[in-house]
């Protein structure tokens, strides 16, 4: 185990109703909001109404940025920092998905910060300051909720990148499950596989001794694997959502990366795709996982990848690469069950981009941790994830 | 899964040489610091030395209490806020296990409130301000360097009693598996077990739905069965240590118990017997916990301590009283192999006093949430545990 700092100050208000502490957490910080949000869902829902009437309930004023964007866009981020130091915001208030978090996050740091926020994403300047972020979780997915990071992308540039600060952490979440049952079966199924990717860069790692991080990361999958199917089939089912809800939190809070080396290739590889086709997260990596296990799986790897078969797809098999192996059939089948595509090729990837991927990936540094890969192991995963070798 | 909210903002430094970061981690709160530990244990392992070179080299200044027992005592608690008042001090550090630092919040506590700090105990007052409080942990048991809650003992009244309090959480908590090194094998098996009870406390219970938190304690056990005769044997094995240390942390931060009822029946009939005899609160339990689980399983509670023999001990049986019981068997066993006392008759506990014992677990309430225990409940698993059914 390496030495590790963690801290996890987000006050998690978790459960049926909990929007009735929305007012009191946002009191804690001013009474000016910045109230950010997506598409019109929460307004169908009938979310929107119940915060704004909140707001004037408890004499916080707010402004608005609306039309935030599965992954979410500079453009956007550029208006709502320009909305907080116009109307001198106390705290950004995000209503949504990982999306919608990962934009507040940004324009709070924004907001603190005298050039374009994009250079937070170049490294030209470092994130020392933010506005107090808050978040109303409507999507169990990213975890953005109770970390540091957000990941944003640019449309100018076609990038999509991370970042991340202590400053960003949400100061409160409210984390009602209810709120995720008009999420579609197909936004289901992609949430629960990014849940699942971020137990995975985790959990496959080089670093010895982590056994209690191991465990717990296998004890989030395997809810994920339970709950996923259950949500898709009953979107009403609170038991379902809460389990998948908090295990979203959990999984990338920094308990399960605690002392150990993380991978990131797959996520590395899954944001270039993304950054030229605007795919969803979660339906990338359902595509790329199977494939990148599948390209790693080497004597090295066989051991922790064949400790995933066995523990969390109850495998038995004494042969570390057959059971692996098994392991990553279980993954690839359960991903199809929830109706995800197998083929990049299927969600309208061109082969001809490809090598523009690859290159773009590995462009400033080599991938992973668990498995290096280089640009040539990148272009392998692509053209078998793509469905046929390409040319 | 019920609603919850949580918590848990102790900054936690965890891995080898990280008392490096004490001097900087103390002078966020002030200059001036009640050094609080037990016996001489941190003297002769040099970690006394350490600390107070590190007060000099950051121009901190100090005062002392020493001497602080297993089962710490309200008249040391007294003696610190003494200190605390008499040389205005700015935060209260505890090196040492989880009976000093109990004392620590206690402490803590008392030096903002002018009444008796027994008083927290008695529910005649509440804790609303405490001075901040910092840990350098040195054994692996009790989560108290992440979480909220104290246990003290009153001699005159023969009580322990617990409290809690948000202000109490620990600001920052050093955790450097190294110092659990001298730890020897009767109190590493003591600790491992408290750990264990913690968890049991918190996974047997009756709230349904929360698959993930019975997961992650299933998680929590097998790291410790795993471990606790590995850091027996080698004492000086870091990976053991590191694993058993991070787990007792996690065990008892909130992440368990977030969502459910819990039970803490043991944990309140240990405290009486410890009242009274003053045993190691591990030792106590480890005679208990069997006897509880024997004597609480009927038809209702079969089926989570069935899942707990199937996930946890790897029972292959499909009728759940049959795999509960070999469930429980593995647990007893496992105690023994750790050297640990079966009965309460041999660590010296009367039979005279087993019914007073009784008496005052249930004076003022029913025990337990997974099952409720009555007064005579108490006393049948008591007789039982004493290893001759008494008169």
């Amino acid at each position: 185990m390496l030495n590790f700092n963690i801290q996890i100050p987000t006050r998690i208000r978790f459960g049926r109703g909990k929007i009735e502490d929305l007012g009191k957490e946002i009191l804690n910080y001013g009474d000016k909001v910045l109230l950010v949000y997506g598409g019109g869902s929460i307004k169908r829902s009938g979310l929107y109404d119940q915060v704004v009437q909140i707001f004037q309930d408890n004499g916080i004023t707010h402004v608005e940025l609306s039309g935030v964007q599965p992954n979410p866009r500079i453009s956007s981020v550029r208006q709502g920092v320009k909305l907080c130091k116009k109307h001198e915001v106390h705290l950004v208030l995000a209503v949504g998905g990982g999306s919608t978090i990962d934009c507040a996050k940004i324009i709070a740091a924004g907001a603190g910060y005298d050039g374009d926020p994009w250079d937070f994403f170049t490294r030209k300047a470092k994130i020392k300051y933010a506005l107090p972020v808050g978040t109303v979780l409507t999507l169990a997915a990213t975890g953005s909720e109770m970390n540091p990071s957000a990941v944003i992308s640019n449309d100018d540039t076609k990038q999509k990148l991370g970042t991340g600060s202590p400053v960003l952490i949400p100061r409160f979440s409210i984390l009602d499950p209810e709120y995720s049952f008009t999420v579609p079966p197909t936004q289901t199924a992609a949430g629960t596989v990014d849940i699942m990717s971020h137990i995975f860069e985790q959990y496959f790692s080089p670093t010895p001794g982590t056994f209690i991080q191991e465990r717990l990361a296998e004890a989030m999958l395997k809810t994920c694997i339970h709950f996923g199917p259950i949500a898709i089939a009953q979107p009403g089912n609170y038991e379902a959502r809460a389990n998948l809800m908090w295990t979203s939190s959990l999984a990338l809070n920094g308990l399960l990366s605690a002392g150990k080396l993380t991978d990131w290739a797959t996520h590395d590889i899954e944001h270039e795709i993304s950054a030229i086709y605007d795919v969803t997260h979660g339906l990338g990596l359902a595509i790329l996982i199977p494939y990148w296990m599948q390209y790693i799986l080497d004597e090295q790897t066989a051991p922790r990848l064949a400790e995933y078969a066995r523990n969390v797809w109850e495998i038995e098999e004494s042969e570390d690469i057959i059971a692996a192996q098994a392991g990553i059939k279980k993954t690839a089948e359960f991903f199809k069950s929830m109706n995800l595509a197998s083929s990049l090729s299927e969600i309208g990837v061109e082969s001809k981009h490809l090598a523009e991927i690859a290159q773009r990936a590995t462009a400033k540094r080599t991938l992973g941790a668990f498995k290096k890969l280089e640009y040539q192991d990148v272009l392998n995963i692509l053209q078998t994830a793509y469905g046929v070798v390409a040319p």
